[in-house]
């Protein structure tokens, strides 16, 4: 059984705050200040260009691959950290694109998130060979597999509704259509349980500064199936995805399985806080974050269905059919969540009118969902959003 | 006039160590520590999400770029940070066809560094319209530039011997052709001298971690010039370059000028702690650092070459036709260096025999000169290198 009160005192979080955006940003773990000070004072002041091999800098992408492939049920060996994710996205598409070059769509739907199809265009755009990206409902995906599909490229979990795609139902049914799949996990490693080998998925990406709390800007992974790793070309083929790296060959010759996927010197600073914040998920157990996830989830929208009848849920009612997130809809939701955050209950808000908040049990509980809705009630009942320092608009939202 | 004692007191330099490897891995500048520990505790400790707008995460991309921006001739605006070198070689060399789609050729060099060859070679493979990647020796680049070549992608400065190319001519003859530029400064930038500007560069990337001092992994930087930074297509185009990221519009529309650069979420840990490394160029003048840089190259060749008569000079002789760097070659280069190493002198190994040794006068001076060459001496005189344990290969050399 995951002892939550743990899992809790591992975090640093403010005084007078409730967090309900570590489907954004999670909070800091207390270990990673302490892991990037150390990496500062004693590997790169001490060690200097030694660190890459004396301290490991230059293995970091492999092993803390490793570290996120337990939670997301993949093999040691076959995630390796690295760029961003709209970078992965873009690796993992070429390389799967490649796989069936007879076929031209890329079927992903519209709960996607932007930079993903951003990244797809982009590469289409590259590519001039006739590729289009269709984009459909999200409860349109099942029927549009087709066998004029190449690439299922779809976002596991909706970032903007928390709607979970069954990847499971939708990789089988790709594969019997000759389709390569593509799944993005940034709502999914560390919010919910994933098996990435049961499902058979082919390739897979994710962020880890969301529910892995790797801190702003963390590193990205990337998957490949195992059928695959040996197999695929890297488009975004850097020197340290090279056999050899240290040979300064002057042509290019993949390294084996997923080393391939390296593309430049890795961001050791931003991996080292990783490293740290996955820690907290050592005596952790998937199912029973899942299961406290629905409660409180449950327990959310409940209470602020009951006490807020001005918001409309936005994300599926069913707990088994959704993320780790709730959103609600209202029309001023910017300054909704702006008075929310003012006074010390912070979600976020997607355009056009969702305010989202993610529930994240490892370090939040029943107290605070139960803060958070006694604040939001006093908000919607006194009208407190309608205010116009709360409808000015920031670079971020 | 530069003072390089104060640049000095900039850095943490171990006890009974001589930092030869600047080029290859800046030292720790007490304040990244400092900033970076204040980012952790203040900014994503206290602010949490709020961060990517209180604390100026989401601009941090642009104001460092102009930082960067000042030390190699780029008007503000211009240069943006993200990625990794490579990634950001792709992204110049994709945006850089395009604007002359009816030519086939990329001119490289056999001296740029491989990755730079690996990620065109990757492209290539990928746009599949019959481009070819065309490598000569460094001396043939300028007759081998003619109206067939479509970008002249070279490092300016060699990595593995430290020739300079002259990049003013050789822009000025690739334009008379038509030819795009695009330009590596990994070892120029805070080396050497460089005016984007003035040399009329189309397209220039880099690594920070380096002569900057950003620390291992530390993110890359890309330079467009205005003539084309509002016209070329950004292949990766991630949210970030989006015109408006926050709209989460499902199309792309890229951002002005060099915004639409930017890829996915930057990387907040690297990016703090090069802000604080660039503190160290405040009142530098890089006319001095270059003036003091060939003093110590100099003097470096006169002793080495005066003392150990069995290593070839593998840099340039005249200091004004290499950069801030100098190799020495011998069949047991890799031994030499770690023997080196192994008595507080740190250089590189560049496969197959070059050992190479950086001069950063920030906080290099002239008694480090005279003591690697006392050790270098010691070493090759009594064959020192020439032990089992200097010959084992590390996976990074």
């Amino acid at each position: 059984m995951t002892d939550f009160s743990k899992t809790r005192s591992f975090f640093y979080l403010p005084e007078g705050t409730t967090y309900l955006d570590g489907n954004s940003l999670g909070p800091l773990p207390l270990s990673a200040r302490e892991r990037v000070d150390r990496l500062m004072r004693e590997e790169w002041g001490q060690l200097l260009i030694k660190g890459w091999n004396q301290a490991g800098w230059m293995t970091m992408p492999r092993r803390i691959g490793d570290r996120v492939g337990k939670l997301i049920g993949a093999a040691p060996g076959t995630v390796v950290m690295g760029d961003t994710l709209s970078i992965k996205v873009y690796q993992a598409l070429a390389s799967a694109l490649e796989l069936v070059p007879e076929r031209k769509v890329i079927l992903s739907d519209s709960g996607n998130f932007p930079s993903d199809l951003y990244m797809a265009h982009g590469l289409l755009g590259s590519l001039g060979k006739g590729h289009t990206l269709k984009i459909v409902e999200p409860e349109e995906v099942e029927t549009a597999i087709d066998e004029t599909v190449a690439v299922l490229m779809l976002t596991e979990v909706d970032y903007r509704t928390g709607r979970l795609h069954d990847m499971k139902a939708l990789t089988r049914k790709a594969h019997s259509l000759g389709v390569v799949t593509l799944w993005d996990l940034a709502h999914s490693a560390g919010a919910l349980p994933v098996d990435l080998a049961e499902a058979e998925a082919d390739f897979a990406v994710g962020c880890t500064y969301k529910y892995l709390n790797g801190g702003p800007g963390a590193p990205a992974f990337i998957y490949v199936t195992p059928r695959y790793a040996d197999k695929v070309r890297p488009a975004l083929s850097g020197w340290l995805g090279h056999e050899q790296p240290f040979a300064f060959d002057l042509s290019y010759r993949p390294g084996g399985g997923i080393d391939r996927m390296r593309v430049g010197t890795p961001p050791i600073l931003g991996l080292a806080a990783l490293d740290a914040a996955l820690d907290a998920w050592e005596d952790v157990d998937m199912q029973d974050v899942r299961r406290q996830s629905i409660r409180l989830c449950d327990l959310f929208v409940t209470e602020v269905e009951r006490r807020c009848p001005m918001l409309e849920l936005g994300s599926p009612r069913d707990g088994r059919k959704r993320g780790s997130q709730i959103s609600f809809l209202h029309p001023e939701g910017y300054a909704i969540m702006q008075a929310l955050i003012s006074r010390g209950v912070i979600g976020d808000f997607r355009a056009p009118n969702a305010i989202r908040f993610g529930f994240t049990p490892l370090y939040i509980g029943e107290a605070d969902v139960l803060r958070a809705t006694d604040v939001l009630e006093d908000i919607m009942t006194n009208r407190l959003w309608d205010s116009a320092e709360y409808k000015q608009r920031a670079l971020v939202t």
